[in-house]
């Protein structure tokens, strides 16, 4: 198992990082500025599904929430950690803690059960079941609080 | 066609939104914030394929890429240009244009031409064939500089 999962995290992490830095690698503030971009993408959709599983239901916005949580949680978010953004300022300060940048296989772990939970939220919501995507809408969550925990500081 | 244009675009710019926004309106400087993170999150994936395309081809990064623009075309972003978010401070100001709430039908078939040529980057991507990518890369590139041309301030 871990045979196969190493290199698998390896590849999720690190292959966009190192295919497109060879070319023209972006300044520090400027991969900060998009990883905070993508939490704020994922936090608006997160927070249509939450609307939805909590009000009425809505199976077009849900798919299509979960569609975009489930893509960017595919796009080899890895890619936006690279080595020199430890500290520094993108929209604001980041609030990544150094253990991210240390701790390699407990944040690999981290990613890769996001990475799940995602696209099992994709499937389910393409069902429509609302009771259901509650529920795995509930698992993600948990991914995302663990990873919090772990990687970010308090705001 | 107007007749099928017409609701397909409404669906496609105003569904989200309303759905969301009856249980919980989020504050106007939150929302800006989000659409300006949306088009930080496609500036990241923008660039990742034009490297690719310009530089070494990385088949996988390009469909990671491309998938994450879809994902984000296809979310119902006329959901992130509510009343009341022509003006005001997201990370930043706003740099939208006033016509973009006003000249609706305009702003409905740039929404919709950049939905389209998306899709259609996904598409090719999976193909794996960096040519063809290339070319409708250039499509897709029309599409955000039209928008932008009509509706963004320069900076």
């Amino acid at each position: 198992m871990k045979k196969l999962v190493k290199p698998l995290l390896a590849v999720l992490l690190f292959t966009a990082a190192s295919a497109s830095m060879a070319q023209q690698a972006p300044k520090p503030e400027q991969v900060i500025k998009w990883r905070q971009s993508v939490y704020q993408v994922l936090a608006w959709n997160n927070g249509r599904i939450k609307n939805n599983v909590e009000g009425t239901y809505n199976k077009d916005e849900v798919i299509r929430a979960a569609n975009a949580i489930a893509a960017l949680a595919n796009s080899g978010l890895g890619a936006l950690y690279p080595a020199g953004t430890e500290t520094g300022k993108g929209w604001r300060e980041t609030t990544v803690k150094p253990e991210l940048f240390t701790e390699t296989a407990k944040a690999g772990e981290a990613a890769k059960k996001f990475i799940t939970e995602s696209n099992e939220l994709a499937k389910v919501a393409a069902t429509g079941d609302a009771a259901a995507v509650k529920v795995q809408f509930g698992k993600l969550g948990q991914t995302c609080k663990g990873c919090h925990d772990d990687f970010r500081k308090k705001d």
